[in-house]
């Protein structure tokens, strides 16, 4: 399980690289391009490019643990002050915006930030064309309302009960497609849940290489309902939304936190839906101790990752692991996954 | 002579550095910092850093000629387009305000997108302050008036007398006055005369530096007057108002392109009164053919330097040069300088 495909967006991916970083070298962030709103939506708009916050993220994320590294980490992550113009625009939204336009290939743009910040693995547009978001939301009236734009379905007020794009098929990033058919894991979430993790889900041609992969799926939950998206929302919840979005999609993990989950058993039960042969609900710590923002653990989620390939990887070393049930459903919490971690 | 250290500001120097990257590694460029318009301008007012534009182009002219150099160097002089917040920006210029931003020093700043570009040599500002410049003006009514900003001053419909510094006596940038100190030559020009050359003999500490050091000196006269700060000069002029602002400065070599020279004598009478012993005036085909405007011809203003600066190490060698009749005074137009050049 040397090769891990994180797929997301914005602080929850950010939380997904920096643990995977700790596991393997060879990690693809493979991003969703749909953001509307902050310095990304204001880049877009000028100069209809993809939205480079969530790229940007993603990269600083995976910056060397060198001098060089963290200096040029710490630069493309600096947002400027003030009132003017360029107020809270990252320098590294204008880099990568910058390089799109000279090299006119958002790829390699991507790829010479990543060559600067001296990248351990890749990081990948979900599609390189700009995507949007829409939703059909209920609660806000005696008729559904539909909502468009990443920041509208982020913040509404109403329920969201399903999301699309648009355009409604766009084409998937080769290289992004790629990544995901030769991977030997997958990680969906943590993050916002319909607007950075279930899209991933919607580009045709990405969507079936998630589904038909030979990789591993792991599913990250999210530590707290985000206020306006998932108001109110379960841990049981979010998955089921996410099987509503791809009822064919089999994983072999479920990662929650301990204390996120109120109700085990109902996590279990949904679980089950969607689980494949063998694979299970892992509990474990992960969450950041008093955060100022729920968010996860670099070190946390490494370990209970860590956990997780290495059960993952005993059943594919068992030649009948489909019929292996010890390792399926419901574990003692945090026991399993608190053993030391054999990727470090 | 191996170590250069060119002064000046914009397209003039850029085009010194274009021809010295030719005959040495060891370039430094000490850059203007008084710019107040366009890019620069902007990012001066909103941020409040050193204007980053000339630092920029000058950083451009010595990128390494590589494949990553060549890309780096096109992704720092791309200027975002349309009309919004961005339009007109340079992606140097904001990487650069970016860098002093992070790094709180701006030499440290420029060093880091040295690197980046693979540059052979340093750019340096010739202040860690940004500097405004005044001007007094005739011929725009009975009293001469005072101008302030270097767009007012360059394209001002008055005769410019005299200029000055605001802040009046700044500091110079150590690392700049510890380059003209351990130069082997230094080169005034071209450039905006009032704004972009004269202004380096106008920081205290960098004027006794550019006095006193034991390099050679070296004058590139414009190829035409510009509209504005130097409207209806003639070389002479230029060399002249240059010596107003120094009266000490003593320089070994001025040269002037030949079709750019009316009457060769009258250069030959102004520059003899600020020559070195041993010094002289050179006349050699330096412009650029058909240019859209008037700029140097990279290649020919290298062998131009190359044929003067063989000439001045030959009196060096010399154990009495100052007496040395030979090499001084008017030399036959483009003969001296169209010989091959050693430095190649």
């Amino acid at each position: 399980m040397r090769s891990a495909v994180a797929l997301g967006g914005g602080h929850g991916l950010h939380a997904t690289l920096s643990a995977l970083r700790r596991l393997t070298d060879d990690v693809t962030a493979v991003v969703t391009v749909a953001d509307d709103g902050g310095s990304s939506g204001r880049l877009r708009r000028e100069l209809g490019l993809l939205p480079p916050g969530d790229l940007r993220m993603a990269l600083a994320a995976l910056a060397a643990d060198t001098d060089s590294g963290r200096r040029w980490a710490a630069l493309v992550q600096h947002r400027f002050g003030g009132t003017g113009a360029l107020a809270g625009h990252a320098v590294g939204n204008l880099l990568i915006a910058g390089l799109m336009e000279v090299l006119g290939d958002p790829v390699a743009a991507l790829d010479e930030v990543a060559a600067l910040l001296g990248l351990r693995g890749r990081v990948l547009p979900m599609s390189c064309d700009p995507l949007d978001i829409e939703a059909e939301v209920s609660g806000l009236g005696p008729n559904g309302a539909l909502i468009r734009g990443q920041v509208a379905v982020a913040s509404t007020p109403g329920r969201v009960e399903r999301v699309w794009l648009r355009p409604e098929r766009p084409r998937a990033c080769p290289e992004a497609l790629d990544a995901v058919k030769a991977a030997d894991v997958l990680l969906l979430g943590p993050g916002s849940w319909f607007t950075s993790v279930i899209p991933h889900l919607l580009v045709p041609e990405l969507r079936e290489a998630l589904i038909t992969s030979p990789a591993r799926r792991v599913v990250v939950l999210n530590l707290a309902p985000e206020p306006g998206e998932t108001a109110g929302f379960s841990p049981e919840k979010h998955l089921a939304v996410l099987s509503q979005h791809a009822p064919e999609l089999r994983v072999d993990a479920v990662i929650a936190d301990v204390a996120a989950v109120p109700v085990p058993e109902r996590l279990h039960r949904t679980a089950a839906a969607m689980l494949a042969p063998g694979g299970r609900v892992h509990l474990a710590p992960v969450a950041a101790e008093d955060p100022v923002v729920p968010r996860h653990d670099p070190a946390a989620l490494a370990e209970a990752l860590g956990a997780v390939f290495a059960e993952l990887e005993r059943q594919t070393g068992s030649a009948h692991h489909d019929a292996a049930p010890a390792t399926s459903g419901p574990a003692p919490e945090g026991q399993e996954t608190r053993r030391s971690n054999p990727w470090r």
